[in-house]
């Protein structure tokens, strides 16, 4: 999405007058704010508001855990510390408020995270814009044969095409018909509560997204993960690259124990723990499930990596 | 919605066998129990499961307030005072798991209740039924000129066939593009994460909502209200039926203090003293804006009732 | 508390060194900022962060209902209506993080109130400080004779002598115990975890509690009401005049539709418009229990007011 | 806790006469209800109510992936797969309601868990019981020298003595005064709400817990964990072998993948491939901070397993 010059004029406006504040400052935030990072074809997010940083995650950490765990660990350590063993109480002391223009498909995975709080535009008091999430080529893709809600290979260019002109045609007519619903002129003028319900789900809509960290972390969790649907998990690795900025510590042990990070079951574990043994061993004997052992295949490797003599 | 003798014979399968409980059951409910009451034209809610009954709330309010609770009052009284005087908890110890199908601007609405239990069906997963709401001729209103997010009058026969023509051949036009594009018949066939992007916001969506009988009456104060979208009233109203024979002396506490209920600001409070001490208040005097002054006129009427001489 | 020299410096070092920021800043906050307000003996609570102002709900609301609402009124005026109409979410977008200090009584029913984040200091991990809540002999009130869970009278000088001398004497005793059983003097040390039992509730302990102004107004409503029991009530009056500072217009929005707003039944609602036609209704014919009658006449005054001839 | 023959036959009462109902039926369940499991010396818990099987978490899980998850697997696998896949909402369609009696200081730590409903005994308004947790002398241990929030070795004898005459005397006389300050007998008597601030933290309270299935597991996660503090992991361990009674599949995939399952880090994982191919890795060689080092080596054992000659 290229910027419109009113757009920008309006974000430099807000980010004209710094002021004095006692709180916290977090510099790699300020950066970022108001700054729409654009998403989609049509879509932002961009920082409104935030709260915290690095530090009163661990300044928070010390009101539970007293005095001396300052002498023992920098902020670093501390934090690494706190997301291994699952305290979530402390990033909850961070907050961010985006400002999100997103495809109405996309709002209605996103929602489904029920702990943050919510603004979004009306289209009961106010007319939507005629703006529609309309692909890109590359993104169209298959029904996964493998996997029932997910993706496979992109589509050729006669199908994508054809794909196209019927997502463009579907969207400019319902909207034509929603202007031609509402229009006062010579006619009385649907209810907008009402004329809406004709807009297919790619319109785009807005809100004000406000978020604690910890909570933040699990939608980044799982949205920015390989199977979230494409069109959500990249709003989710726009907010990745503020959460970098903002809280880098939290950020670095986010990534290394939860993006990075994996689980593994009571079985898989003692399956490793026979390979790490140099037990050789099989499906049949492995105990996992069909699934489960595909999985762990994938995340392991096949055995033996064929040592021949 | 008339139901089709397949949901018909479901239902009576599922009601079919009783089996004995030793929970709290409550008769109303269990009569109930599977049974779908249509809503809109395809839509429905029934009522799937249920914890709790009129005298759960007591028990549980009893626990808080001790054993001497239990001679004073019986439950009647004892909801009403809880009712009254906010004490939601014991409200809280009630929940209820409803099957709904409802079209999907009602489901956005509806789902901003964050404090309940989701699941839906999935459009990445599943294909979506060609089911479109399409409202009854009488239901199709104009804006409403004083109120931004309301309706006004009914609209005429002509613009309401006009409107009729477009929701119908725009839903019909969207759904066969949607199955041509998913089709694998001579072609990859899209994913259906993405193909449902197509599909207008009137067409229908089903999930199980739980929801604990607090944050329900929460939920029917607000969407069995008057200034309720009519597409979300019907189903609040649906609810209302269910919950007076569930729990009927929490219903009929709730009727009163809430639903039939009002809430007065200090300054419109002070207001009406002035009027029972039998002073006449001209709007200038009030202290009130213009938008209060008409709510409150509205609520209590103009003063004085003209005393001709 | 009279604050110690200590306190007093790490106060204004926190406050000595402003840092330009891009957000909302609110003058009245800033002023506030780790400031400890003393309550109770011991007790306060500071301002350790905060986001958003009045401007901020403006901002979020005109988010939701389009661009319109600018022009027809100003900040006071929207930020009336939203409260008056119990439009709650942009209220949602401020929120404050406060560093209390407090009796463990008064902690426990303070954490009753549960969408807010808190980090409590840990007396599993840390050693609890020699404070203890000890009222003020003009606080010790004997039990309501009307009210089961309020207080009436002040006690006389000789019982309430006696109960500081139990009070008193009870805490110093447990926490010399306390100290005695986790000391390693000599002997191995009970581990705090176990030896934090023995300390009565009027023990101090201290949280950092972050939470946003629409659940923040709802505690006060229930907590600042003078049916909330005085050692929780001054923490709220403590917070009432920070929030005051902070958010003047939904301040006043919230004291005059909620602290000094009083809700009506649609019996008592009936009544009262009986009333004011003229008619005297007695409490026969009212349709009001014994309780709700006393209410009632609480605030509406016995009827007739004697009009004499 | 032997329960008293008043309390037998309460819940012989209470399970006198099962009535018929539609809704989901678990026979491990019914059997468990209204029996108290006893806990601690005075605690216990027992099951109120519940709503929910495993069919009914395969239900909502079918809503949301459509018809065609049925005949691809059984209930047990598509519960494995959901919990495999932190697929959490179908288990938040399970709710179970409790009873539970309960020292203070546990009731503290349990509280935190904010998703739940509570229904707790009010000291405000009622008078408390005195029922003091009395730790038996196997369980009085020391602190911890590794761990700050954890307990070592068991006390001596003698030093055991000597704290348990602590607490019992401490307890005893803190009840005696308690019951004196708020006696009518020749004095006003003071207020139940100030009294009880005199009542150490191992006083029995009780309450009613209502909580869904995913918050449980949540809660037991982290509370059956052999971190967790001894007198909340009784409880815990309780409730354990009900979940194990009410939903078999999903407490057989609870075990495997969260209480018996481990998380590895981006850098362990990475670490346990090169074991796995072969690698000697050296703490210094590993990535790690000393912390996790050790806890690596506790999961997986030392490197080599010393491979002599």
């Amino acid at each position: 999405m290229p910027l419109t010059p009113d757009q920008l004029a309006e974000t430099e406006a807000l980010r004209a007058t710094p002021r004095p504040t006692l709180r916290a400052v977090a510099p790699g935030m300020e950066a970022h704010l108001y700054r729409p990072i654009p998403v989609l074809d049509h879509g932002f997010v961009r920082v409104v508001d935030y709260m915290g940083d690095d530090a009163a995650i661990c300044q928070a950490a010390r009101v539970s855990y007293g005095r001396g765990t300052k002498s023992v660990q920098g902020d670093e350590g501390l934090i690494r510390y706190l997301m291994r063993h699952w305290h979530s109480t402390p990033f909850e002391m961070c907050e961010v408020k985006l400002h999100v223009k997103l495809p109405m498909f996309v709002a209605r995975q996103w929602i489904r995270h029920r702990t943050a709080n919510v603004n979004e535009y009306s289209a009961r008091y106010s007319i939507l814009d005629r703006e529609f999430y309309i692909p890109d080529p590359s993104s169209l893709a298959a029904q996964s044969s493998v996997n029932n809600q997910g993706r496979g290979e992109t589509l050729t260019n006669d199908e994508a095409a054809r794909v196209l002109d019927w997502l463009k045609g579907d969207a400019a007519r319902a909207y034509d018909h929603y202007e031609a619903m509402i229009s006062q002129e010579g006619q009385q003028g649907l209810a907008r509560e009402l004329a809406r319900m004709n807009l297919p789900a790619n319109i785009y809509t807005q809100w004000y997204w406000k978020v604690d960290l910890h909570n933040l972390f699990h939608f980044l969790r799982l949205r920015a993960d390989s199977h979230a649907q494409y069109e959500i998990r990249v709003y989710a690795e726009a907010i990745c690259t503020v959460v970098r900025d903002w809280v880098p510590h939290a950020w670095a042990a986010f990534e290394d124990y939860r993006l990075g990070g994996l689980t593994l079951s009571a079985r898989a574990a003692a399956l490793l723990r026979r390979r790490l043994a140099g037990e050789v061993v099989a499906f049949e004997d492995s105990g996992l499930s069909r699934g489960e052992w595909r999985e762990f295949v994938e995340e392991w490797g096949e055995q033996p990596p064929l040592t021949p003599s």
